[in-house]
Order: structure tokens, then sequence, then C-alpha cells
């Protein structure tokens, strides 16, 4: 049987939230998190809106699901995230526990991989889900932005 | 003349939010964030009450100050916390350009020392100001805490 709750699924999902980030004139990323096929928390970037550079995605994905959940910890969860996430994102997921991640573009200046942030010993992970899109939504709000000014 | 406003002036606020924390039954580790001598932000760890394990004192920090400033960005600011910041915290004042950060007590197992994690260039960093002090608090509170169960 094909299970439709694949994480293409869920990454299309974290792509929609990139989309209204991008109506927002951010900086389109966009996350989703699920436990057990649920989407529990769907997250967009809001730094410029919330003048604040710590409002990435993930942060406000993890705080939603825990809320949501009623613990502080994400151990059965997955967080889909269009760009691979950055040291404080990877490292708020260390303290999160969170038992899998998946991200959409690579980020090779930014991503914790390029900073060997340490994640949590429990923690999957899993890149270059529906990669092309999520690369060319970012692409794509930059080109606007410089045609723009 | 003597200045009254040095590193150990303002670790004593910090240390006051950790004592905060301490009586909220928080693991007690606390910030503020000063710019010009005058601290624009306080804040304690609340990863218990608010259920959030990115509730680090830091990050409230750093969202208060943005929030104070109008802008995105601490250039001009100094970060005092009473332990050495962890990944997650050290990530996020990468993305404020923080001026200068003073920590109290060194956090050898999750300290972004030991993580190497990369603080923004223009990032200034001292450690062990009021050393004993901000680390006696912690002890204190596990101490007590073992010896309630």
């Amino acid at each position: 049987m094909i299970n439709p709750f694949d994480d293409t699924y869920f990454m299309k999902r974290a792509l929609q939230e990139a989309e209204t980030a991008f109506d927002k004139n951010e900086v389109p990323i966009g996350a989703v998190i699920v436990i057990k096929n649920q989407i529990i928390a769907r997250a967009h970037n809001l730094t410029e809106t919330l003048n604040d550079v710590t409002a990435h995605a993930e942060m406000q994905a993890f705080t939603a699901a825990s809320d949501y959940l009623g613990g502080k910890y994400l151990r059965d969860c997955t967080l889909y995230v269009t760009l691979e996430p950055c040291q404080m994102c990877a490292g708020a997921s260390y303290w999160t526990q969170i038992g899998k991640i998946v991200y959409g573009a690579r980020d090779e200046h930014r991503g914790f991989k390029h900073y060997n942030t340490q994640l949590h010993p429990k923690t999957k992970v899993i890149g270059g889900i529906l990669e092309f899109e999520c690369s060319e939504i970012i692409k794509r709000f930059f080109i606007e932005k410089r045609n723009l000014n």
C-alpha cells in the first residue's frame, strides 16, 4: 500500500508555509512538526515582521509543538523545514530531543552541517527532500527583491 | 575616576535574575542586555514555566532588547549572562551581531566553547566574571532539588 503521508507530503506543507512568508516579504522558509502523521505545528520565518532575528520558522515550530503536546520534549516528532537549520535552530533541536529532522535545501554557508553543530544523539537527519523547490523559492525571493530596489 | 558600571556591576544584575529563576523552581540562569550603561532587557530561564526548552534567559533577552531598540541588531550591546551560552543561544547571538558577551560560570559540557559554535566575527567574549557566585547558585539549586526528592 502506498503511504500518502511521506516526507514529500509534509515537505509540501512546509513549502506552503514558506510561500506565506514570501507573501509577507520575509525570506521564504517554512516548517511543520509532525507526530504520527499529524501536523501539530506550522510556522514560517518572521524575522522582519517581529523585528527579531531569533524568529526562525523552526524556533516558532518547536515552541508551538511543545505547547500543543504539553511537554517540553519532541522525541516522537519530525521537523520538516525547507532550509537546512542554522546553528541556533539545530542547537534548539538538541534541547527538544526531536526524533527526526527532514530539510529541503542545503544551506552551505549558514547551515548547521558547515558549523558542526551537535544534534541530540537520538535525532536522525535527512536532507534534500524537494530540494529544488525549497531552494527555488528563496532564489526567486532575492531576485524579486533585487529588481524592486 | 572609578566607573561604577563595570562588568561586575552588570553581572550582579544578571545574578538577581538568576535568583528570580531560582524562586520559580527554574534552573537559575539570568541575563541582562546593556547599551551605554543602560539595561534594556532582563530575563531568566523559564523553560519549566513555559514548558519550552528554547526559553533560555539569553533568547528572551535578545528578543526583548530588539523590541526595545526597534531594530533587529544588537551591535552596540553587551549580553551579561550568568552561565556560558549553549549552542542555541550562541547561534542566536550570531544573528544579533551583538558587540560583546560576558558570561559568569563556564559550562564545560553544554557551553558553546565545547561545541565550537561560531560567534559573529564582531562579537567579543569575556568569561569568568563573578564565576564563583554564578556557579554556586546553580549548584545550590540542584542540591536543594535532590534533597527534596
